[in-house]
């Protein structure tokens, strides 16, 4: 057969719809309801067409000196990738053996499990509750790789960095932590990845989310200097495209654009937990940029569709019993959670 | 250890000198001397910022529509990869089992090699000459995925599709023709990618070079629905950024910059031709944007550092007798060439 036989069983992985209409209520795929940094519009506006011409740096010098500079640590110590989803497969292949295995929380990411499937070895999902105390589980289990969502996804639950700490000493592996919502959070571990002496903890942040790049596609890693260089190793040869490295690069530049956007998305989240809340839900408390919420009688499915049918698109992960109850909201502008509490008390 | 295996054996890729001064003469690595179509620029120019804040289209609808009807073919017979890199490292996890082998032409695009080492596979080299009969030689090798540069590279040597037909009828496994070059050449093999009942050939495009894009990252493939099916599978989420999505979308629509623009650099690559030849080198008949040559006194390493002393940088491909005795020259400018050819005479 031509086509590879782990391929062959694969199910595509489905990412939120992308409706086409402008006039909908997008509420669906956590992307920042307010537009990146003017400075990307002058990036774009000005953007040297040679640039456009020549390949690109294929290792990004001046938007990894940026953000080592962002993070305090070095450039040598930076990977970026186009977008988060390829610093993930990149992983994958770096740091996983054949007869190894994925893990992450569960519920998390959904991708995580079709990354494993990709790169055709099994997924173990550790029970959130379980996150303590996952060490002889996961040596039994052969993970090499272990992905921890903080903020975690779709529940926007947050654990403290000892806690990770806790688990990455313990873990033989090596712990990316995805951090894609940490800008909205109180708090995040980048500490320990620019720790001297770390020796097995990744962290990882996108442009989608905070700085408000979805549709640029980059994300960056910092990690120990011999983890990110197998990665560079890995990755093909030119990643990350001129203008994309361009535009991120004004961007981290940025830092109260992006910081302002957060603080009204924070506040934001916390009007729209109240309401929810007054009218019954089961909020989980959220450090992202949106809600997992359960209704009151829990029919997340029927509320979903009944809001689809009036151009209000939130998430709804039915496959798992842990997460079927509810629907997940990003959390949008003030005039988009009003149009949202309308439709749900229509 | 937490660093696969196989990675740890790597050696990365290295790709042509991406050198920072805008005053050299820079002809290592293919690019076109010609800027991108004036509607590219237009796309930078009004780009809609909320098309930076949303994720791009996961499976870039219009921009396959585009390519399909470019080709004559259905959008459904088209996959587009974040650079023609990404396309190949998606082919080496679709079409190619742990067991099974990569092969390529050699001489041919020094990135093939390593492809097969990220793959963890091995790669077997076909002497260009035998090219005609590998069928059992292929077979005893285990290899399930074939990469066919056309017009050759770093040769610029064109085979015709009679030779590629015959070639894939006799191959059990994925032939992928790798036309980065195509529009530089008199004839090209599309017609056996879009042919019903085409079982395992696979034609890739790029808008590195006639389109002037390389700084981009956009590729693209053409081939029967089944296998690109399968690399839709295997692909990242959103592979192909939304800014990359529109500049690829106008370029393709203006056909007549690109064509003029290749029939500039065919006009500069015969007159280079022959100045090279009555200098005494021997030329490589070339349909690319390149020639390979080889100097009158083999010596082509010290010319290659010469050259670059006098900020003129060409391609030198050290690693094997079969290439080490000449260099590789883009085609540039009028005024490049004729900087190029004075660096030489100094």
């Amino acid at each position: 057969m031509m086509i590879a036989k782990y391929v062959q069983k694969l199910e595509a992985y489905t990412p939120g719809e992308q409706p086409k209409l402008k006039s909908v209520v997008k509420l669906n795929t956590n992307e920042n309801p307010y537009p990146p940094s003017p400075r990307c519009a002058q990036v774009l506006k000005n953007f040297d067409l040679d640039k456009l011409r020549r390949y690109p740096d294929p290792v990004f010098a001046e938007l990894r000196e940026a953000l080592a500079k962002l993070n305090g640590t070095k450039a040598e110590n930076i990977f970026v990738g186009n977008g988060s989803d390829e610093i993930l497969s990149v992983a994958a292949r770096a740091f996983v053996e054949d007869d190894e295995k994925i893990g992450s929380l569960d519920p998390s990411y959904s991708l995580y499990k079709t990354l494993a499937d990709i790169r055709n070895v099994p997924w173990v999902g550790i029970d959130t509750a379980e996150a303590e105390k996952p060490k002889m589980e996961l040596r039994d289990k052969k993970v090499s790789l272990f992905l921890w969502t903080n903020p975690n996804a779709p529940t926007g639950v947050f654990a403290p960095e000892k806690k990770i700490k806790a688990f990455a000493k313990a873990f033989s592996g090596v712990v990316i932590v995805d951090e894609a919502y940490a800008d909205f959070a109180k708090e995040n571990s980048m500490a320990l990845a620019v720790k001297r002496g770390n020796r097995n903890v990744i962290v990882m942040r996108t442009f989608s989310k905070s700085y408000s790049l979805a549709g640029l596609r980059v994300g960056y890693c910092v990690g120990p200097k011999d983890l990110i260089d197998a990665m560079y190793k890995v990755k093909d040869s030119y990643n990350v495209d001129a203008v994309a490295q361009a535009i991120a690069l004004a961007a981290v530049k940025d830092q109260k654009w992006m910081l302002r956007n957060v603080a009204r998305v924070v506040k934001e989240r916390a009007k729209l937990t109240k309401e929810l809340q007054n009218r019954g839900w089961d909020v989980m408390p959220s450090e992202s940029n949106f809600l997992f919420a359960r209704p009151p009688k829990g029919n997340a499915k029927e509320i979903f569709e009944n809001l689809k049918s009036k151009n209000v698109f939130v998430r709804y992960f039915p496959s798992s019993p842990k997460t079927s109850d509810r629907i997940r909201i990003t959390v949008g502008t003030c005039d988009e959670m009003k149009a949202l509490l309308a439709a749900i008390d229509f």
